[in-house]
Formats: structure tokens, C-alpha cells, sequence
């Protein structure tokens, strides 16, 4: 490790993209009902946020939870218009209702791992790598609908154990050469420790420029805020959350637990990092989680006070 | 801030002390069997531990469940003599307690703030700095004891906000003019955040080495480990945890939580730095309290399968 990354460089601003209609509600055993999901976001709208992911266009009998994407994505784009609505698609056919039902942005899911790739779609990465060239395709010239390509299990796979950063590299460099619009990158087990993430994002860096990059990390091991302040470091200033800390991947065994949006919010702005959020509004969303959906909390400051 | 933390700087080795018999124990609030308590510090034993605050002398009115303290005391020392046992104190009272015992270090505790130190020890800060004199006078040439002077509510206090540095500098010169021979740093309420704790260490790091100085996190926020990295960059590599991530403060609301053992000795194995301990172990101890205790796992490792 070079000495290179100095406590100096925090950002004035970051932005929190809220993911609990994505990545919390698909990890929700039961289906939740629509009109539930449609008031919880606009409950979280309320919040402030100006991006979030609405939800994810995958196949209803691997994920009945989503079976309703479409309808809640269209509402979603009807109320609010200027609010960027983000959905995950895992492949060519997702992208298709993506489009179709008015996403601003799909954001195109393939693992760095291969193991983990056929078990959440059933493709290789270079198969999803196809069918990714074939969604760039689709879009066109439709320069208003962007494309971010996330890279799941960058870190360390359920399966496989650590990935390398070349396998990640590997997927960013094909999406740039299709002109995706940005990158994710995702610890999706929650495993990431700050040095991994430094070396991986290091390199990532290299190739696009930090405010193309969203960065989506689990506190499953309670190294979430760890791994942000790393990123913060390194001059990345978006990252995924989802209020209550829901959320995890229904193919990666253990993953269990985004970091949660209110920790997130909170650690931003106690380091004098502004988000244009609202604690309490978000604090409220989550606080309901439990009797809305039946699920427990996961993170850290909705099961306490507010810090005084 | 300036830029001279760079991310070259980690220790290869840090001790984790654990203090669940103490900080976890103290905040359970039903009478945990001496039996228990004495099993579950064998165990502890068994992980590697070369330190463990074992109890504390405290009034037994004040803090029922530590009215067997000597008792714990005592036979920890009598099966364990080589492995270093802290006892909290509050005053002279538990102080002459603490030395009867056997205890190799008195972990005396003042507040940097005079609302938590009333609420903790009903004195003012001045009053608790007396009688560390006192006890200081008390341990004589005793050298074999160590004192330990921890401060309580080093960064934020749950009732006064935030703690000025020179509040916590007040304290350790004090500890430091009297001879006493480590200091303890503690964020009682778990809201410090990695500028704060960059901030006070920076100051304490002008006074004494870091080797003589022991920090205690809580993860009340999800910000412990952010907080330990941030200590191990300045060179600090000693840190107290809890198994299971128990404890908090009876005095201070919203205290619950110290960082769990765990998800410490993950965190800083998984950067490279040696802890000696044995994490099977800690989470077979961790996985059994919620049965033995009666009281739900804080932390995330235990709370989770291990990281493959």
C-alpha cells in the first residue's frame, strides 16, 4: 500500500441513492403488496434523495417480490418526473421493461465472479457481457435513458472467496468500451475490508472518473462505514443504501444487510459531508419497516436514538 | 485536518481486550450466576486473550450485577495468574476492593464531561481526579498494579454534545502527573466519527505512546470499526470489545453496544494485523449468550455465518 490516500481529501457533498424499494424489498420473503411499496416511496421521496433505485426487472418466478415492477416503476415516473428512477435488470429481456415502463436509468447487474453470475442469472459473464452489448444496442439514441453497469461480489464471492481485481476491471473496461453511462461496484457479501477496496478502487479510478461510480456496500460485517470512508478518500462521493438496512441477495447465501440509509446519512454528515437528506424523514421510513413488511431491522441507528 | 494519516501505516499486531465480563456483564439487567460469569470468562480464556477487564468494583446498590465481583476476581486470578486482569473502579472504595482481589490493573474511569461523571460516580470531575490521587497513593510502591485512567465520554457526551479536546487532555495530564501508567479512551455513546477520534488522538498521541493507550468504541452508530481504523493509521493498535457485542453505559442513554469482539478480531485479521485470537472460539462464547444471558446478540459477525 502506497501512503498516498490522505485524511484531507474528504468531499463537501456525497450522494446517497436509496435502494430499499430494490434491494430491500427483494429480499423481503413475502410479497409485499404494490400500493405498500408505491407509499414507502413516497415516503422516501419526501427524503430528499434525486436518485433511487425503484425497483429491479427480473424474472417473476425467480423473484415473485418484483412480479410488479412495472407498475411500480410507471407510477413511480408519473408522480415524480424529475427524480432519477433507477431499475436493476439483470438481462436483455429486463432491459426491454425497463425501457418500456420509463426508467432513467437501468442499471445492468453482472458479478465479477462467475459462480456467483450463474447463480443470481443463469449466464456466464461473458454471456451477460452479450447480452449487455445487446441492451446498449437497445438503447440506441436514447441519450436520455443512462446505463450503469454494476459488478457484483467485486470483492469477495460467496463461492469463489476473493475476487480479483482483474476480474472486475475486466467488466468495467468491456462496459466503457459500450458507452455505459457509469459503474457500480458492489460488496455484495459484505466482506470488503478498506484495503481491498482501496486496492480495487485504486484501479478503477484509473478508468473512470469517481463521480461515474456508485458504490454499494453491505454492513454484514460491520465494515460498511469503513469501507466508505475509504472510498470518501479516494474521492467517490455515491453510494447505494436502503433505509431500515434491508436488503442483502437472494443468490449470495449470508449476505444479508445493506448498509443502512439512516447510518449512511448520519456517518456522511458527521464528517461534514453534506447530503441533502432529511435524518428524520428517512429515520421514519425505516422505523415503520417492521410493521409495514414483518422484517427486523438491520441497521444501526434506527434500533437506537437519534445522536444527540 | 491535515493530510499526514497516510494508508501505509497499520500495525502488524494489535491487542484486543476483552471486556464483556465487565462493560457486557454490568449491563445485562438481571443478575447473571457467578457460575456463568466464571464459565464464560474460562471460555474467553480459551480464545487467547492476554488481557480481560474481568469485573468491576462498583456499588453493589448502584450495579447489582456486579456484587460478585471479588468473587470473580478471585478465582480468575487464582486459575489464570499470567493473563492481565483489569478491574474497572469508580473510586477509592472500589480501588481497595480492586487491589484485595488480586487485580494486576485498575482501570479507574472519569468522564471528560462533569454531567456524565456526576450521573457515573455522583462526583465532579475534580472530585474523581482526587481520588485517583488517592488511589494512586493507595497502590504506593506497589508497582506490580498497573493504573489505567479511562476517560468516559471522550468525544461526545450524551448530555453536554460534543467534548472539547482540552476536557480530555485535562484528564490524562492529571493521570500522567500522577504517575498512572495507561490511558483509556473511551466513546461511551458510540457517536464519535473518524474526524473527532483523528482530532482527540492526534492530541493524545503529543502525551503519551500509543502502546499506553487503550480505545474503547462502541458501535451504537455503526461506526466503531471506521473509528478503529482511523486509531490504527495514528498507531494506535489497542482496543477494548466486548463478545457478542454487549454493554453500553447504565449512565448514559443510548450507550448500548460496545463494538463486538468479532467483528474486531475479523476486522483487523482481515487488514492483515495479527490479533493472536482465536475467532472460532470468540464466537462459540458469543453464539451462547443469548441463551445463558437471556439478551440478543449486538454485533453482526455472530449474527451471520463466518466469512468464507
Amino acid at each position: 500500500m502506497t501512503g498516498d490516500i490522505s485524511f484531507g481529501a474528504l468531499p463537501a457533498k456525497a450522494e446517497v441513492i436509496e435502494v430499499c424499494s430494490r434491494d430491500g424489498f427483494q429480499n423481503v420473503k413475502t410479497f409485499i403488496p404494490t400500493d405498500v411499496k408505491i407509499s414507502m416511496l413516497d415516503a422516501l421521496v419526501g427524503a430528499g434523495f434525486k436518485t433511487i433505485e425503484v425497483t429491479s426487472f427480473v424474472s417473476p418466478k425467480a423473484v415473485p417480490q418484483m412480479a410488479d415492477a412495472a407498475e411500480v416503476m410507471t407510477d413511480f415516473k408519473r408522480k415524480r418526473p424529475d427524480i432519477e428512477a433507477v431499475a436493476l435488470v439483470p438481462n436483455v429481456k429486463g432491459a426491454e421493461k425497463a425501457f418500456q415502463s420509463g426508467a432513467d436509468t437501468l442499471n445492468f447487474v453482472v458479478s465479477a465472479s462467475e459462480s456467483h453470475n450463474r447463480e443470481n442469472t443463469r449466464r456466464t459473464v461473458e454471456e451477460s457481457l452479450s447480452e449487455l452489448e445487446e441492451v446498449c444496442r437497445l438503447r440506441g439514441d436514447k441519450k436520455g435513458v443512462k446505463i450503469r453497469v454494476s459488478v457484483a461480489t467485486a470483492f469477495f464471492c460467496p463461492f469463489e472467496g476473493e475476487i480479483s481485481r482483474g476480474a472486475v476491471l475486466k467488466v468495467i473496461d468491456r462496459a466503457l468500451s459500450l458507452g455505459c453511462d457509469e459503474i457500480g461496484i458492489a460488496d455484495t457479501i459484505g466482506t470488503a475490508h478498506p484495503l481491498k477496496v482501496l486496492d480495487t478502487l485504486k484501479a478503477v479510478r484509473e478508468r473512470c472518473p469517481a463521480e461515474e461510480v456508485v458504490l454499494h456496500l453491505h454492513d454484514t460485517y460491520g465494515m460498511a462505514l469503513a469501507n466508505a470512508m475509504t472510498a470518501l478518500f479516494l474521492g467517490y462521493r455515491r453510494f447505494d443504501a436502503a433505509a431500515g438496512g434491508l436488503g442483502g441477495c437472494p443468490f449470495a447465501p449470508g449476505a444479508a444487510g445493506n448498509v443502512a440509509t439512516e447510518d449512511m446519512v448520519n456517518f456522511l454528515e458527521r464528517l461534514g459531508i453534506k447530503t441533502g437528506l432529511d435524518l428524520t424523514k428517512i429515520l421514519s421510513v425505516s422505523h415503520s419497516i417492521p410493521d409495514r413488511l414483518g422484517v427486523s431491522l438491520c441497521g444501526h441507528l434506527a434500533v437506537t436514538r437519534i445522536p444527540s
